[in-house]
């Protein structure tokens, strides 16, 4: 059984949805410090496990979809705003402007992480699968994911 | 601590919300393949754990809800429709029909994956509760979800 | 590596939104039971790890969401309330009254559980992350909460 954690830093994005499974998984640095830890070397030394990633803010989430067509993302995106409105009426909670309140609705219901399968090494997501970062403040900064792999 | 992975295939259904707790645990296979590792005998040899099932697809998805009545399924999806309508005006993402891009949004929505904890070898849902399988596409077909099992 | 469980029973609470972060994590008397398993103490022992939060109800969820302005909370009530309207035409379960097949909607949207690493012995959750209760039913009563923690 071994257990690895990180922190990885996403850059700022604009608002919308971001894929970002190269960022989080693919050339995460983190694959090398596992190395050091598993002698099979990074993810790689992971039979059967699962990889964790929690996003450390109520204004921005993390879930799986499709990662070819980009217009998936913008479709979304337009969804949300649609269906989330921004200074909607019945919003109180706006010190921070229109797209305040509806961030943190959308935190709650895209979710703040995602946990996904390992085999012999390798994310089983599925063929058209990836990580997509919920960016739902137009200034949201750079976003902090905790990673955490176990298995055996 | 023992960890056990298999990828189980549902079989094609109709667009909608189906209970699938049985097909994904009761009678799964994969319970006596745990046995041949496990001495005690299947999950029953997990005393605390977790089941994982993730589902490999972005335009189907699991969740947890009411194993009895079946109008909550019904509903469910009669919500679903009323809320992210097949054919918006605002979705350019149509190659595959009206019900693609919705399919997407209910994907990330309600999400590709449910954990629950297991105790002596059951798992701790309610009494009321079950896994739903959301079928998205009005032909969605098979659909494939990694089972991962995880405990002591 | 160390698992832990118990259950967790939240005290009724009104309809809405509800900061249940202490009353799961902070106060929890099972943090004391975790001491006569660990020589380290608590969850303090857990150097890197999984707290997992399962609620056992199809009408109420756990997310997470910002622990300071209780403006959130209530705005996040209404915009659920909006979104997913008591007694909406489209509902044909309603043999407990007008909030309950919403309040099943809001289980598969928001979530039966949420996941939450740990670090040296304290969940990595941001400044401003805290855990919510949906309380999805005008009269929800009690609501039971399995909590797991793994880790080394």
């Amino acid at each position: 059984m071994s257990w690895f954690q990180t922190v990885v830093t996403l850059r700022p994005r604009p608002r919308g949805f971001h894929l970002v499974t190269d960022e989080l998984v693919g050339q995460a640095s983190y694959l090398r410090s596992v190395d050091s830890v598993d002698s099979v070397g990074g993810m790689g030394g992971v039979r059967i496990g699962l990889w964790h990633g929690f996003i450390q803010h109520t204004s921005a989430s993390l879930s799986i979809n499709e990662n070819a067509d980009p217009s998936v993302r913008t479709d979304l995106e337009r969804w949300t705003r649609e269906s989330i409105p921004d200074g909607a009426r019945y919003f109180a909670h706006d010190a921070e402007g229109d797209d305040d309140m509806p961030a943190h609705v959308k935190a709650s219901l895209f979710g703040a992480g995602v946990l996904i399968p390992i085999r012999d090494g390798h994310l089983q997501l599925g063929t058209w699968q990836g990580i997509y970062l919920g960016e739902h403040r137009e200034h949201g900064g750079s976003r902090n994911v905790v990673v955490t792999v176990m298995g055996e």
